[in-house]
C-alpha cells in the first residue's frame, strides 16, 4: 500500500497516460476538463471485494480489468464511444504495492485498448477493496445514442455475446475457490475477464436500411437476460424467446448439464454476461446479420408484458447483486 | 437496508428529481445523457466511514450532506457551475431504511440548493458505509474555468472561508465522540456541514478590470493550506503568508489557545476547510474586494519555491487522509 497520496499518484501516472482526444485538462487539478463536442453520457459501476469479486481467485490484474470492463459495458449499452473514466479506489491495509500495481496494470491494458484516458479519481483506506469506476462516452459515427424502452411489438430481439457463460464460471470458481486446473476455461475467463462490446455496439448503431436505422433499442445484459429484458422492454411490452442448446456456448450446455440444470434456463438467468441485447424492425434484421453475422436472433417483442421462453414457461427473476449473498 | 435494487431506486426517486437543465436523459438507462453545451469538468470524492466520518457523531443527514459538499467544493475550485452528479453507495447490513432515507434527504437538500441533479450511480453491500460522489460542472457566466498553477510572482493570495475551523471541530468531536453539548458550535458545524463556495467562486471568475480578469488561479482548500498551497502554486513558486489571530474565526483562536497550540499554525495546517484560495494581480485586488468584501488577503506569491509564515517559519506538511489513521 502506498505510504502517501503523492506516492499513489506516481503509481497512477506510470500506468495511465494523462492525455486523450477529448481531454482538455488531465488529472492534477480540482477537476479534469473534457470536451465531448456535444452531449455526453455517463455511467457508474462499483466493484466490491466479496460482493462482486474475491481476491482468492481473481488475480490483481483481473480485478483491475473487470472493474473497468463492467463500467465500459454500459457505454456499449448506449452505443457510445469511450471518452474518459474516473476511478475511486478504497484500499485495505493488506493490499501491497505489488498487488496495487498489477491491478492498475490490468486496468491500464484495457483502457489502452479502449482508448479511454483516466481523467481523475480519489483514494481512501477501507476495510474491503472497492473500485468505483465512472465512464464517460460520446455518440459514435452514427451520431446516435441507443436507449432502452425503445422496442416496438413485432421487433426482433438480437443478442451479441454469450449468456450463462460467466454464471458457469462463477459457480465453478466459487466451488473450487481458485482459477487453477479447471475444466471450463471459457466460462472462467468470461467471469474474470469480460470484454465490453464497444465496437459491436458502435457498428450496430450504424446499420441502416433504406427505411431507416435497423436498431430501435440497445442495452447491455449485466444482471442476466431474465432480469434485464423487462428493463429493456419497459412495463408495457413483453417478449417471446426462442432459445435452444445450439444457441449456447458449448461450455454452458456441458456445464449445466453436468450440474443437472437446464442449460437454457440457466443461461437466461445468467448474470454478468456483458452481452448486448438489441431490438430491430423485423424487415431490417437481415441488414444487421450482413454486418454482424455473429448476431443471434433470440425472439421477438410482443405487446403482452410477459416473458415466455420457448412458447411455454414464464421466466423467473434473474440476478440481483444487492439481494444475493456472495460475489458474482 | 432496502431489500432489492428496485426498492432502493424507489427511495432515490422519492428524494431526487430526475430532470435538470443540462440533462437530456436521466437515471434509468445504461447511461444518463448530459448536454454541457461545451467543455465540462469532472471530479470525484470518496467518503468512507471511519476514514472520513464516524457514524457516532455524524447524523445520517450530515453524512449525505458532506459527501456531496466535499465533491461540489471541487467544482467551486474551478469556478464551475454544477451540472449533475452521480452517487455510488456501499451499504453495510446494519444500515436501516430510516438511516438511508435521512442520509439521502441530507444530500438531496444540498443538491436542491446547488441545482444539481442526480444523474446516476450504483449500489453495493460493503463492510463499511462508503459514498463515492462524482460531480460534473460547466463554466459559469465568465466562460472561464480557473486552474491551479496559474499564479505569478507578485500576485496577492486571497482566501475565502475559514481555515482551521473544521480541524477544531474534528478534534472536539473525536475527543467527545458525539455532537452534543459542545462549546464550539461553529467548529463542529464546519466539520459536519461544510458549504461548497460555488457562488463566491463564480463571482470571483467574473471580476474584471480594464486590464483583464482579476483572478489568475483558483483552488479549493481541502487538505489544509500548508499541503494545498504547494499544489496551488506549482513546483516553481512559493508564498509568504501574513496571518494573525484576527484573520481567524474567534472559535479557532479560542479553541487552539485552550489546547495550548498556536492558533495561526493550527489554522494553516487545517484540513477539510473547503475554503477557496485564489491568486490575483496585485493591482486588481481592489476590484475583488469591492465585489466580495469577505475576501481576505493573506500573503503574496514569490519566486522562491518555499512557504513562509509571518516572514519566519517554513511551513510543515498539512493533511493527508490516506496517511492518517482515524477520520477527518
Amino acid at each position: 500500500m502506498p505510504t502517501s497520496e503523492q506516492e499513489f499518484l506516481r503509481v497512477i501516472d506510470r500506468r495511465f497516460p494523462n492525455t486523450g482526444p477529448g481531454l482538455l485538462l488531465g488529472r492534477g487539478d480540482d477537476c479534469a476538463i473534457l470536451d465531448p463536442g456535444g452531449p455526453f453520457c455517463v455511467s457508474t459501476d462499483i466493484f466490491v471485494e466479496d460482493v462482486h469479486f474475491r481476491r482468492s481467485y481473481f488475480s490483481p490484474a483481473d480485478i483491475g480489468h473487470k472493474a473497468l470492463a463492467a463500467a465500459a459495458s454500459d457505454l456499449a449499452g448506449m452505443a457510445a464511444r469511450p471518452l474518459g473514466f474516473a476511478l475511486s479506489l478504497a484500499l485495505p491495509d493488506d493490499v501491497g504495492d505489488g498487488f496495487l500495481d498489477e491491478m492498475l496494470a490490468g486496468m491500464a491494458e484495457l483502457a489502452k485498448r479502449l482508448g479511454i484516458p483516466l481523467v481523475g479519481g480519489d483514494l481512501s483506506r477501507c476495510a474491503k477493496l472497492a473500485l468505483d469506476v465512472v465512464v464517460f462516452g460520446t455518440p459514435g459515427p452514427s451520431g446516435r445514442l441507443l436507449k432502452r424502452c425503445a422496442a416496438k411489438p413485432g421487433d426482433a430481439l438480437l443478442l451479441l455475446g454469450d449468456i450463462g457463460l460467466a454464471r458457469a464460471g462463477l459457480l465453478e470458481l466459487e466451488t473450487f475457490g481458485c482459477r487453477e486446473a479447471n475444466a471450463w476455461p471459457a466460462a472462467v475467463a468470461a467471469h474474470l475477464r469480460p470484454e465490453p462490446r464497444i465496437e459491436e455496439a458502435l457498428t450496430l448503431a450504424e446499420v441502416t436500411t433504406p427505411d431507416g436505422p435497423a436498431i430501435s433499442g440497445l442495452m447491455d445484459v449485466s444482471d442476466g437476460l431474465a432480469r434485464d429484458l423487462p428493463r429493456f422492454l419497459g412495463p408495457q411490452l413483453g417478449a417471446e424467446l426462442s432459445l435452444c442448446r445450439e444457441d449456447l456456448s458449448p461450455e454452458v450446455a456441458a456445464f449445466f448439464t453436468a450440474h443437472s440444470q437446464d442449460p437454457v434456463e440457466a443461461a437466461v438467468l445468467g448474470g454478468e454476461d456483458y452481452a448486448l441485447i438489441a431490438s430491430a424492425d423485423k424487415h431490417r434484421v437481415a441488414a444487421v446479420l450482413a454486418e454482424l453475422p455473429q448476431t443471434r436472433v433470440i425472439g421477438r417483442v410482443c405487446s403482452e408484458p410477459c416473458l415466455r421462453l420457448n412458447s411455454g414457461q414464464v421466466l423467473r427473476q434473474g440476478f440481483d447483486h444487492f439481494a444475493k449473498p456472495g460475489p458474482g
